[in-house]
């Protein structure tokens, strides 16, 4: 799994449970371009797991089904490149089997943390998170579907990175973007 | 078109002329998720004017439709964020198309600023781009597809912004993610 370069950040995609934009609890659906986009920018910037985390046994075949056109079928050929981002991508049903495998990957349990576009009570701060991912402390870093995070996936987290805020106060950020700036702020050089 | 928290940077998607993997020069198609994920981006961060540049006229058509529907559609019911998204978003046909709008929105030709996944001659530090921003000085910034941005594009720029660089040797960025990254090193609040 380990790549040059890789980090001990590592990230999960939540598909359940998240909230819709009434706040009750849902289910989303897993979407080709939030695995594309998310797995091609992790694997630029080191991150060394990103996990699709999804209940459905339904929307694990379909995961299954495109992971292995671009491990094995003629995706692999076709594009070398977008098989190798997609080397780092995992199904699993919970948050509670992500942070199982990773720590079984790295001898001890991840840092949890999670993000929101709303401020909680217990922020980190990005330079915080960088310096303990520079340090090697294996992190997971969540992030929410649909309208975001369910409280009870929040309620566990060690830490919550503060939202993204832009000079306005329009807010709605696709989860591809907010994973990039996100990942940007943790990994990224600090040149220019 | 300026709305509360506008700021003096613009960017255009440029779809010609653009290069493919072996610096052909082409065109590409517009894609619906493009639109989107980066309006929502730029409208978030303040970006005022957001430009897809394609000189094909079925493109244009099929662009029209897209923000009609979302401007007096179903789509501007069913969800006004989005629709608040792009408002910011017009079509041109060329970058002297959105050039010369923008001389004529701020009374002065814009600052021609470029992006790419490799370092060119020309480079213009985050830092230093920023800084123009926040003096308010008019600056188009310009996001190549398919491989990026022609070099009869980037000969004409005033600089180039240094590639994204992650901790490894792999640079496969969605230009959706390497957009959000630019304009969060540009416009982004810098606490925590």
């Amino acid at each position: 799994m380990t790549f040059q370069g890789a980090t001990s950040l590592n990230i999960a995609l939540i598909h359940h449970p998240v909230v819709n934009k009434r706040t009750e609890i849902i289910g989303s659906a897993v979407t080709n371009l939030d695995i594309h986009d998310i797995a091609r920018m992790a694997r630029t910037y080191g991150v060394e797991n990103y996990f699709i985390t999804t209940p459905y046994n339904d929307q694990h075949l379909l995961v299954e089904e495109l992971l292995e056109h671009w491990d094995n079928g003629h995706g692999a050929t076709y594009n070398p490149a977008r098989k190798e981002a997609l080397s780092i991508v995992s199904l699993c049903s919970s948050v509670d089997e992500v942070i199982a495998k990773l720590t079984s990957q790295y001898g001890k349990r991840p840092l949890l943390i999670t993000t929101s576009a709303h401020k909680q009570s217990n922020t980190i701060l990005y330079d915080d998170l960088r310096k303990i991912i520079d340090n090697r402390e294996p992190v997971l870093l969540l992030f929410g579907t649909a309208h975001g995070l369910a409280p009870e996936v929040m309620k566990d987290a060690d830490g919550t990175l503060p939202p993204i805020s832009g000079r306005t106060d329009y807010n709605h950020l696709s989860v591809r973007s907010a994973a990039s700036v996100i990942v940007d702020r943790l990994l990224g050089s600090r040149e220019g």
